[in-house]
């Protein structure tokens, strides 16, 4: 299955590659700004990623019947550009100058402006490539009603995927509770990365009502695994393999489950400051002794646990449903 | 025709305000951050603005003999919600507090959260509203084939409004010369503010190649009239009528085809810094002495001129014609 999702990356990347070449072209005969711009983009795009959102459409289509590989892929690209956009913006919001083991796309212009203006310039190219996503669904061959369709669940993916953030922000300056953590994993991550591309894939290949709920109820478990899996990381991972500082949430500010169940002073304190990596090593202790820790990776293996027993019913093929099994696996394993 | 403008502008008005009722209903359900966020965006769009995208729309619809006036109505705030999301992203960028009359949409976050958490959410706001804007072309009935056309063209729109963005911001920290910012115009102005709608408007109703090219024409040599006119007023008008500081342009550094024709080493010191009301007057004195101002009016009245010879060999209807005349009238005397 590894190989699988190797394969459909690949496509994935090639058709970025083509897309982007595309727009390098296009930007060449406008301006050598919009090409610096474009080229920025282009390479911050390709430099890493899993592309599960582009993949997960695929995946969605293939899973409801859908067989035109080449023009899914096509499509779902889309995905990967919207994160992108998401990521760019992301970036200046959270002041985070690393990004996939290189620099984000504000940090990237630090050697040729000052602050103001990379931040400023990196605003309008994350603006450029949300307008780039729409492109690969406009172009796409699929019929006119089906785009239609798709472009509508898309503007819902990226609005509620906006909520999303709109509560993360809000959350460093005020109190939040579970429930406002678990409404922030689903827009930001269980709709937007999981369930978003699988029904948008699987409704364009036709699917039935039943399939997309069952779809949307796997992806929502799956998001917010990965979302607290994603949290555990952040603080007990591996910072050479996670491709940017261990304990940037804390410097952040962010309210995580974990942080939030710890209920440590020592911890809320160091909310939104420096840290050093003694400090690290103190907050990570309190998070275990704490018993936050487990209640949080408890969560996860019961989220787990229920989406398999929603995928186990779901009625679509062996090969994608072997694929959403392996998924699973790889979150469980996941160390980056 | 002040009376036709105003009766467009009403009809937007109104579907402006349908259109943010419906969101706010939806928002509420959803969160309360988001509620909030929404009725920032509404005020801050119905506050004031000219709708002349929207008007410009419905103009190059009706021009080319479109007869839907409501459905083409629905379909124009799409340009004054995209408008929003600019100015949203804009006035982060250039650091402008008041905007319409009011606070920018960032600056109506300082009450409520420190400056950068207040940027934070105008960037994503203003990503909100991007989104917004796509809504009325897809929920629009015209025919399928058509809205796919014509959401391609408005991502063209998109595109080249950034592209000028960037060109706007770049300029700042380099030489620029008049070429540069007539580009700058171009896209930024032009084609945004006049031929963009127009076209837009005028292929919706199906309108000939030679009458698109007349469009295109006419909208490019208005829209950079229009530029000039509001660089000329963004230092020589009537501050409470701008619903902005008089001089706002020199401390943000821009480089207007005024300031570069006034080579002026005065004024060249005072870009992007706080300036006091007598140098305002100082610099005003430069630009009128060095033959700068006369420069910029004897541009604009050739661009202007050229624009109304374009006017009169359009076949369009009588009263779309009469209308673009009023537009050229009132961009002569406009003082705001």
């Amino acid at each position: 299955m590894k190989l699988l999702y190797n394969k459909y990356k690949s496509m994935v990347e090639a058709e970025l590659k083509e897309f982007f070449l595309k727009k390098r072209m296009e930007s060449k005969l406008l301006s050598p700004e919009l090409h610096d711009a474009v080229c920025r983009a282009e390479e911050f795009t390709l430099r890493g990623g899993k592309r599960i959102r582009a993949v997960l459409a695929i995946i969605g289509y293939l899973a409801a019947g859908g067989n035109n590989l080449k023009e899914i892929t096509r499509f779902s690209i889309a995905f990967e550009l919207m994160h992108s956009f998401f990521l760019i913006h992301d970036d200046i919001i959270d002041n985070d100058l690393i990004r996939r083991g290189g620099p984000s796309l504000h940090a990237s212009y630090y050697r040729k402006y000052d602050k103001r203006t990379s931040e400023s310039l990196a605003i309008i190219v994350g603006d450029l490539i949300s307008a780039f996503s729409f492109e690969p669904v406009l172009e796409s061959r699929f019929d006119l009603k089906i785009k239609q369709k798709a472009l509508n669940q898309i503007l819902d993916v990226i609005k509620k995927t906006i909520l999303g953030q709109m509560l993360d922000i809000v959350s460093i300056s005020r109190d939040v509770n579970e429930a406002y953590i678990g409404k922030i994993h689903y827009f930001k991550t269980a709709r937007y990365t999981i369930s978003g591309p699988l029904i948008i894939g699987a409704e364009i290949a036709g699917a039935n009502k039943k399939l997309i709920d069952q779809l949307e109820e796997f992806g929502k478990r799956i998001g917010k695994a990965f979302q607290l899996q994603d949290d555990i990381l952040g603080i007990f991972g591996d910072e050479n393999k996670l491709g940017k500082p261990v304990g940037s949430d804390i410097i952040e500010g962010k309210k995580t489950l974990l942080v939030i169940k710890a209920e440590s002073e020592y911890i809320n304190k160091r909310l939104g400051k420096d840290i050093s990596k003694g400090e690290i090593e103190k907050i990570r202790k309190i998070i275990i002794d704490s018993g936050s820790l487990v209640y949080s990776e408890t969560i996860m293996k019961k989220l787990i646990l229920e989406a398999k027993e929603i995928l186990l019913q779901m009625d679509i093929r062996d090969k994608e449903k072997k694929f959403l099994s392996y998924l699973i696996d790889y979150l469980e394993k996941r160390r980056t």
